[in-house]
């Protein structure tokens, strides 16, 4: 069997099945982020790998600096999603010998643009040549307090179901420049009870599935509602995925506060609540359609 | 111009010079791992992240297994040069869709076993589709105590320089199933004041210029006493690289004690004094000839 052929997510599970964490790990493979105990620190360290890989996160004609943000803010927006605090990154750079040293240059003041943003330090990297495509890996630590991180399993049934921004769309050129959310995530979590919060990747259709199944709970969703970019259908905003935008779950004691308080704060940035968790079977969650899959 | 006319240390140096940093950050690029402070705790938090491509660091025949050992243990390697304990890591899979699942369940039980000697929790990581080779990219985290750490720059004049085990000849086999010296490091910083300290992965004609360079000083080197893998002429032993053997430095007065404590507690690695640090002009240096450099 080829990996076309199991797709991410079960081959994530096959391998991860028999990982090896400890006590020092709160979760690990499966949410956003690994979230960690450092050595006698209060704060809980957070680790986060991402990767960009030419002709599958970007093309050949994208401006490098693009690349760069894009290689950076994706996974910020993972960290964002544990509401947490990125402080440092680590960038791997493979490419052909042939890449011209400019493209390089450009590269990474795309990856110091986002970096000097959201006060990331790059402290390390590695380059290696390859016979394939350009491929930029970058690895974040962070941290989080310990009663603000939101992990994708807290969920409870009943609880609203909000994302931040507008859904769909975002090959048109948004996943080269979207921001990633880590000052609304922390402002979430300084106010609010959140649930369970996640980072949207691989679409809606995708996503919303796995923190109903992370939280053990169901959902329903009101696709009229959801939050399209102009131009898009329904379908194209739960299936497009590279939205970087925060899906969350809290109480609807929370919400008119949460909507009334967003609104003052963030006025740009529209907040929509899509639907709720509830107790239904996992068969009627299955007909969902999905969102984008790896390996496809 | 490409990146084949510039060389990696060029190519990083001219990166690296605007990287931004901040007094969290007490060593960066450049030297073997990134050496920072996490809120509030007491040890200090190590990064490194380091990659395999197919093609470059192993080829399509090697055993899978073989190559997540090695993917693991690179970076472990650098985690041992500072003395450091590594803790947590995060695997990036990057591999065409046709790669066979097999393959990768090799592979991984590889990084498993490597991680489980090493007392390593895997804790996330990411896949990713490529239209070229199956590259893999680990990143570690660990930490060090505060009065252990060592870097490459802190070499003085007439330090004594040892190497650990033999050099040379990697390529017909040791390169994938080296042993990081992460206890050896441990007991070196427990026992010695080891003023600097890196671990070999391009060879020591290009390493041992850096920490010499890093250290603001010269070096003579005794070519003959150069421990060799059997079969391998002085230059091969200089030149071929991807030896992870730890080099390092320590006063004069170290000599004795640290030779007859070494052998008694490491019988079957040998521990190799090999030349010294002195203030010869950079010229001289110069002549030296390098070891593996990428992107040639």
């Amino acid at each position: 069997m080829t990996l076309r052929e199991v797709g991410e997510d079960q081959l994530m599970q096959k391998c991860a099945r028999h990982l090896r964490l400890n006590r020092s790990v709160l979760a690990g493979a499966g949410d956003d982020c690994a979230v960690t105990r450092f050595a006698g620190a209060q704060q809980l360290l957070l680790l986060k790998t991402d990767c960009v890989v030419e002709g599958v996160h970007f093309s050949a004609k994208a401006p490098p600096a693009a690349v760069g943000w894009k290689a950076m803010a994706r996974p910020l927006s993972d960290i964002a999603a544990m509401s947490g605090v990125p402080q440092f990154a680590l960038v791997t750079l493979m490419a052909p010998s042939t890449t011209v040293v400019r493209w390089i240059t450009g590269l990474y003041s795309g990856l110091e643009k986002a970096a000097r943003m959201f006060d990331v330090a790059i402290v390390g990297g590695e380059t290696s040549r390859t016979a394939g495509p350009v491929s930029i890996s970058v690895s974040l630590a962070g941290f989080v307090e310990e009663d603000r991180w939101v992990s994708r399993s807290g969920g409870k049934t009943g609880d609203d179901l909000f994302v931040t921004g507008r859904l769909g769309g975002s090959i048109r050129g948004k996943h080269l420049r979207f921001m990633p959310r880590l000052s609304e995530a922390r402002w979430l979590t300084k106010h609010f009870q959140i649930h369970a919060m996640m980072d949207l990747s691989d679409g809606l259709g995708a996503d919303l599935p796995r923190l109903a199944r992370a939280s053990k709970v169901g959902f329903e969703l009101d696709e009229l509602s959801i939050p399209r970019n102009r131009g898009c259908t329904i379908q194209q905003a739960i299936s497009d995925g590279e939205d970087y935008e925060l899906l969350f779950a809290v109480a609807p004691r929370d919400q008119e506060q949460i909507e009334t308080k967003w609104a003052a704060l963030f006025p740009r940035l529209p907040l929509t609540r899509i639907g709720r968790l509830n107790r239904k079977s996992k068969i009627e969650n299955r007909k969902f359609p999905r969102g984008y899959v790896h390996f496809h």
